[in-house]
């Protein structure tokens, strides 16, 4: 079976269908993605990534998250390489099914960025000192 | 000054400004877009949407949550209809900074999604009876 073919194409169901339903109907963006966005279990957000129907028939049935770079055009185990693997303890969708929300532990050193940062979102934007805006690690 | 005007071009910063530096440098998508990851501050995921240069701008120096909608194809305050605004209670911004987390109190009903649920991911994905996934509202 075709990972595309694990999901039924929303667009021969009704927006009841999509938005009350109990079908699982992702709605894939024109470049065939969905956003991922991903927490701890304490609901602070670490990441943010895309999903091909690949990623996510991958991540539902392994309990793995697994995204699609677009940067290396390829299909890409999240901790692959540095050991911090994100198993998935809750999977949810939103009303219009083109987002994900993983709730996961981050295995190895409990680090979810490339920077070492346990969460991407590292920086909090806040007002400069001559107007605009600057970024404070916090 | 024009809202694009307000952000520098982060394709003339290197890496590590991006990365590492408190300079605020969103790397808008091809389609002038970043991604705006809404939570409440105890970290449930209510909403995913979009905002180009002036939905992020304003939402910055207002406080009050601001999108870009693709299917309107305008700038939209999310809640000027409904009542429901979102005050933003802090920003953050990712390692590469094209995906923003807002942490947000609820005005009016206290309710984020045009459903009428509090939070647009109010559907778990879980196993299916037969093989494949489902949906159920928790």
């Amino acid at each position: 079976m075709s990972d595309t073919a694990m999901f039924p194409d929303p667009a021969g169901r009704t927006k009841a269908d999509v938005e009350a339903g109990s079908e699982l109907l992702p709605k894939f963006d024109g470049d065939g993605l969905v956003g991922a966005i991903v927490t701890d279990e304490a609901g602070a957000v670490l990441m943010f990534a895309w999903m091909n129907a690949e990623a996510l028939a991958r991540s539902l049935e392994t309990g793995v998250a697994h995204f699609w770079s677009r940067s290396r055009n390829r299909l890409w185990v999240k901790g692959e390489e540095s050991g911090n693997r994100l198993t998935i303890r809750e999977a949810r969708i939103d009303c219009d099914q083109d987002a994900v929300w993983l709730k996961v532990a981050v295995e190895g050193a409990g680090v979810a960025c490339h920077t070492g940062a346990k969460s991407c979102f590292y920086r909090a934007i806040v007002p400069g000192d001559g107007g605009g805006f600057r970024l404070v690690k916090s």
